[in-house]
């Protein structure tokens, strides 16, 4: 691995790090500060769409910022990425998302080790998840042509947005979906869920790449 | 109907839908996680405000991002645009927003055709919805001659102070509005009450036309 | 009164009016839904900060958007303004805050006309006034040096920010405390404190002025 | 001491004295209107987040609007300052914050000398203090090498979802712990912990100049 790849790899490692403890902290502080559902969801909502405008703002000059397989997934597809890189990007944001959610855990004195029991299954959330994640690409590849800086309030918002308007709350991101699973607490979802969530946001992904395409005749 | 035109009815198409889609989703959401009427509102607000300025940052470069018939007039009176553009644009809004309404249904296991009981009448709402479309007119007539990607964040966070300043809670769109007619949630308005709608948010968007006229000596 | 004094004027008297139907609407829309003295606060602080934002983008480019005489009278000490001009803000500003608390409360379908009861006396409250003021000329001589765009928002954010750190909530306008003085809700003030609280942002402002002249060595 | 040290000093200062204004201030406000602790850490937060943002807009150009001795470190060890701007920063910093927290009691009318209570101590709690401020430091160093004008929100953003993720609420600032020491009410912290506070900030600072030096190739 040269040492851009390195560079760009470590900050996919370490964004996806924060965005996951950002994720599941806030939603760990909510719930032990009250028991009122909206309340605990919108302190979630906040606290995740600002800190992921921060960290894309710090990183997207490095990596790209992705932070998310499906994005660098369609990048890939696009040939804006090798398939080489695709590979380290994703192994280095579900690394980074592990290690996010024991670094979490450690932060609030939980066990570092958990295994979510919130079921998140049926087909309107599926489809929530298939809307979501063609949200958020349509969200990327939209506003990157307008101004490379609105990218990161752009996805901050649209994923806050994301957390009301859709039934499953827009994980829309593999990464964060897999660590998820490793958090008995408010954002966690029990594993046996993970797979069907992760072919959701690969056909959203794809979906809104197809789309895009055509609407901006590349 | 030639090329651009298609990609930029498409894009507000899926502009309003997905803004329909925040709006109603939203609002069935946080009906769903509480009683508390000030909090569901303001659970709407966040949601709506934040995903409409992403919205309008993804579309605004490729339709103008009105997803809205009124501002589409607007833009026709101002000879911005051509009469088969501003009919175009009104059927794909309208059906963005129907088909928006079904799909937000969809994700949250609801049935998909409702039609809403929120009565919305009185003089004083009437009014509210003419002092709102004035200054959705006026904020984006403003703006646009500023900066263009101030005009995004401009309108999420006029609307979302609409939301609380307006007794109509700003609706502010003929499309949202049709749209809104056909869900029995929060954000719902009984069908009734929609066409008084619609003539005070025109009244409301053509004065604001001529008031900026006025004011940026065009 | 030449047209170019009549368009700005004409701003002022809209920015104002809009200003006090958002602060005062979002104070009204609020106690209706809840007697939470906390979420009251919060919803008339998010309406408010995001309002003035949108507003001063409108029309920073017509007249400044002061739409506040504490602002112009600092303009005109810094020899921005002529004498006349600030007199004709003044008097537009003033008025166009007494015609939105009337058009708010036709909005709401309250009586046109009411004097508020909310006693905000004593030193701490004054002091606070100053203190509120003071920084927001500060923000605004400060921000305008880095970059125009960024002064709605910087506005916007401190009086946000100002509602919550000041005991007094940031009136921190002449024209706004007077139409407050107006309004019998969660945001009036009984018109016997209205002349004190003017004297303390006459002080805070000119304060202001001052430390930031040395800061700027003007 | 020159002219423009003493500026830069003076505008350290002030900016020091109003984060602590708004960081101590929101959270009297808040607890004086309510019980529930999500809703008092919720207005904290926004109110921290948008204050910090709009002072960092004001002082950068002056300052580099520090407020925060770690931040001076960092940028001392990076040779970007000398060591008397660092010693001189510092010790203005640490004076704003207290007269800031002086002021702000006498504001709500309190005891313009106190003394917390609040006890935060424990492994998770410094770990949560190293973590906070590493994230501080990587935000300010990368967000200024992409745009300088998007270091303010970024910042605010980051601290902001830094309330919710960390257990120790993010403090990440050696001046504003300090203060924070002197105000027995919901931002406060026992001094005794104080100290411990410090060392893991200055930390999770070094650490991440470290990090971020790698990463930008310095």
């Amino acid at each position: 691995m040269n040492k851009a790849l390195l560079r760009a790899s470590l900050a996919e490692f370490v964004g996806t790090c924060f965005l996951v403890m950002v994720v599941i902290g806030s939603g760990i502080m909510a719930q032990g500060l009250s028991t009122d559902q909206l309340s605990i969801l919108l302190a979630n909502t906040i606290a995740t769409g600002v800190g992921l405008t921060a960290l894309i703002w710090i990183f997207i000059a490095i990596s790209g910022a992705h932070f998310n397989p499906v994005v660098s997934l369609v990048m890939y597809l696009k040939k804006e990425i090798s398939v080489k890189q695709l590979i380290v990007f994703i192994v280095f944001q579900c690394a980074g998302g592990l290690f996010g959610v024991m670094l979490v855990h450690a932060m609030f004195g939980l066990d570092l080790f958990q295994l979510s029991e919130n079921d998140r299954g049926g087909f309107n959330i599926y489809l929530s998840e298939v809307v979501a994640t063609f949200g958020l690409l349509v969200t990327i590849l939209g506003v990157r042509k307008l101004h490379l800086l609105a990218v990161a309030p752009a996805v901050g918002l649209y994923i806050s947005a994301g957390y009301w308007f859709t039934s499953s709350t827009s994980f829309a991101n593999p990464a964060v979906t897999i660590a998820r699973g490793f958090s008995d607490s408010f954002t966690g979802i029990n594993p046996e869920f993970i797979s069907a969530f992760i072919v959701c946001q690969i056909i959203g992904a794809v979906l809104a790449m197809l789309f895009m395409a055509f609407l901006q005749e590349e």
